[in-house]
């Protein structure tokens, strides 16, 4: 069989995480949380399969859960989808990443992809014959960021839609006002589309706020908005997520998504629905991971890795050229089998082989974890 | 936003519903039981969440249902699938159905689709760049059957890809090894590859077998085979099914698997692979829709409704030209609006244009909901 995806492997999460298991290292590689959720939330579920909701939910999502969505956006970046025809609950983020990418793209379109960048991007892309172009994110001391002159020197007619994340993983980066109305300048006269993965929204420190691509006019008329539940309630193998979109692009979505999926697990959206009408779960989400980012900085003060900033999403990315001149994939390895502590390099986020001497660790973790995983680090 | 499947609208099955609700009809369009699942394998799903079961699970799928698979699959008919290798556990068998297209189609390539077929083979296809090539199904008085003749004059150079399905939606009928034998037939010196729907395997009526296209040694090799616990386990909302397939296959249906959902629900997947060792409940469904089939169609032969046969699925087909010369869509929303009952119009399973004064109502209903339809049809 000829391969659609001839560049493609296992992903470097299921990789690293199976070598974490093989050495009994702690596992900071693969972005989940080692702890529970809420056992509320577990209620919730429960009791909508005892209720019977184990059918087919509407292909769009179960209404509740679309109005619970729509409000809480409506309230946190004051824009208001229709859930009946501009919010659509998918399978997880990935899901409706690549499902955007599908209806959106068509053979021979360009996606500007700005890099590091999430894995599934680029193949999805790929799927719908369409041509990434990727922009690399500028990396200094002061950490990294997007250089939007870059991106507007990518755009060509052929450019159908630029993809942004924020916050950004893996960099840990946000984008800021002044993100957004680069760019705003850049589609405005365009038709561009753009794709935004949010799904680390609830994620954000120093008092710093989520700037949502949907608070953003300009933006928000032209934007598949992405998030997940999974990341925000400490459930990431539920696979819930959804797409916010003018109803002009929510309806070219859904064709693909109701021939891609066509639904997603009853219960679970139920349990979620009547879960997300108390705001404080997501609302209290930043300071629970402060708290576990500040725990995790402090220790990583006193070793000999240097800290990049870490603004958002429950990643941290550190410098090692201080320990080892190794590339990053082959660093990550040796950390994770000699010094038993798993990290994801930085690397396996581009496109084209590109060293920064960079690997991220995930500090969604107990306290504990992440104590044994510093204790460790501290021995380099 | 330029369509990349300008020619779908919302499935038929949506529409019915919807129908059948603002008219208090009995929905006897959409497949899905009336009926609740056991409550023991809610509980194994609300185990398995208490358990915390609920981060990523791997890729392919939770091992012990994978596993658990395989030896169902090999005991039933008698095919050996490596879980490691050549099983994948699917968000439903609709993600399974157009993920194995999305991977083994490439833009121009043929696919043969015989029709009646269920509403989303053909945009898969169209979103993959793909060909359809449709056959339609003969139907005459002794109901419908494949004309594998006209399937053999339908295959061309650039034929990758014959989809076939039993038991068959929406006609009720089911391939034999007859069937097979023709299928293999065709394919045995090509390079064309397979692929089955099956998720009515545990269906069958009448004493028959369910004749799997992995009991076909021929077939098996070149087969992606899909299945789901959606209809087996009356939870069609849960979106749990699989594709079992040799492993160069499976290698290419999870690199687009991957990254399209990435994984499976996590505490579904483990409650399905408790409960899936128990045989019982698979083994013991064909009786169990039998009486109903039976039920209903005894209660249908006092009608002016002419049946076909129902050798297979919960779908009961019946001519109306006794009652009605509407086009089918007409006569199934007239049902709907005027009888009080809900059908789905055969013609919806083609692409083109066709009329056979045909529709299909589905039996997973409980007995008294089937009655109370009967007494309604019985008026016409
Ligand atoms: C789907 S496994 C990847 C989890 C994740 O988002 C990450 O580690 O970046
Ligand atoms: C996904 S809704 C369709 C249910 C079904 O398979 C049918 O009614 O044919």
């Amino acid at each position: 069989l000829d391969s659609r995806l001839p560049a493609v492997g296992t992903t470097v999460f299921t990789v690293m995480s199976a070598l974490a298991a093989e050495h009994g290292a702690v596992n900071l590689g693969q972005g989940f949380p080692d702890f529970e959720c809420d056992p509320k939330l577990l209620d919730l579920v429960n009791d909508a399969m005892r209720s019977g909701h184990n059918q087919y939910p509407a292909m769009a999502g179960v209404p509740a859960l679309r109005a619970a969505i729509a409000s809480k956006i409506s309230q946190l970046y004051g824009h208001d989808y229709d859930p009946l025809t501009e919010i659509t609950v998918t399978a997880g983020a990935t899901q409706a990443l690549t499902t955007a990418i599908l209806c959106a793209v068509h053979p021979g379109d360009e996606v500007i992809v700005i890099e590091p960048a999430y894995d599934s991007y680029l193949p999805a892309i790929t799927l719908a014959g369409g041509v990434p172009v990727t922009v690399p994110m500028q990396v200094d001391d002061r950490g990294y960021s997007v250089p939007w002159d870059r991106v507007a020197a990518a755009v060509t007619p052929r450019t159908r839609l630029i993809m942004v994340n924020t916050p950004h993983n893996p960099t840990g980066t946000i984008l800021r006002r002044a993100d957004l109305e680069a760019l705003a300048a850049i589609v405005e006269d365009t038709d561009i589309l753009i794709l935004s993965d949010e799904v680390y929204e609830h994620m954000v420190y120093d008092g710093e706020r989520h700037e949502s691509v949907s608070r953003h006019p300009v933006l928000a008329e032209r934007a598949f908005v992405v998030s997940s539940f999974g990341k925000t309630y400490h459930v990431t193998g539920w696979k819930v997520g959804y797409v916010a979109a003018p109803v002009a692009l929510t309806a070219e979505f859904r064709k693909v998504h109701q021939y891609n999926v066509f639904s997603v697990n009853t219960p679970m959206q139920h349990g979620i629905a009547s879960y997300i009408v108390d705001p404080r779960p997501y609302l209290d989400l930043s300071a629970f991971y402060q708290t576990k980012r500040d725990l995790f900085r402090t220790g990583l003060a006193g070793t000999r890795f240097t800290l990049l900033p870490a603004d958002g999403t429950y990643f941290q990315c550190v410098r090692y050229d201080g320990i080892s001149a190794m590339p990053e994939a082959e660093f990550a390895q040796w950390l994770t089998s000699e010094i038993k502590v798993a990290a994801i390099p930085v690397s396996a986020f581009y496109s084209q082989p590109r060293e920064s001497g960079i690997v991220r660790f995930c500090f969604a973790k107990r306290d504990e974890t992440l104590r044994l995983a510093l204790e460790r680090l501290a021995s380099l």
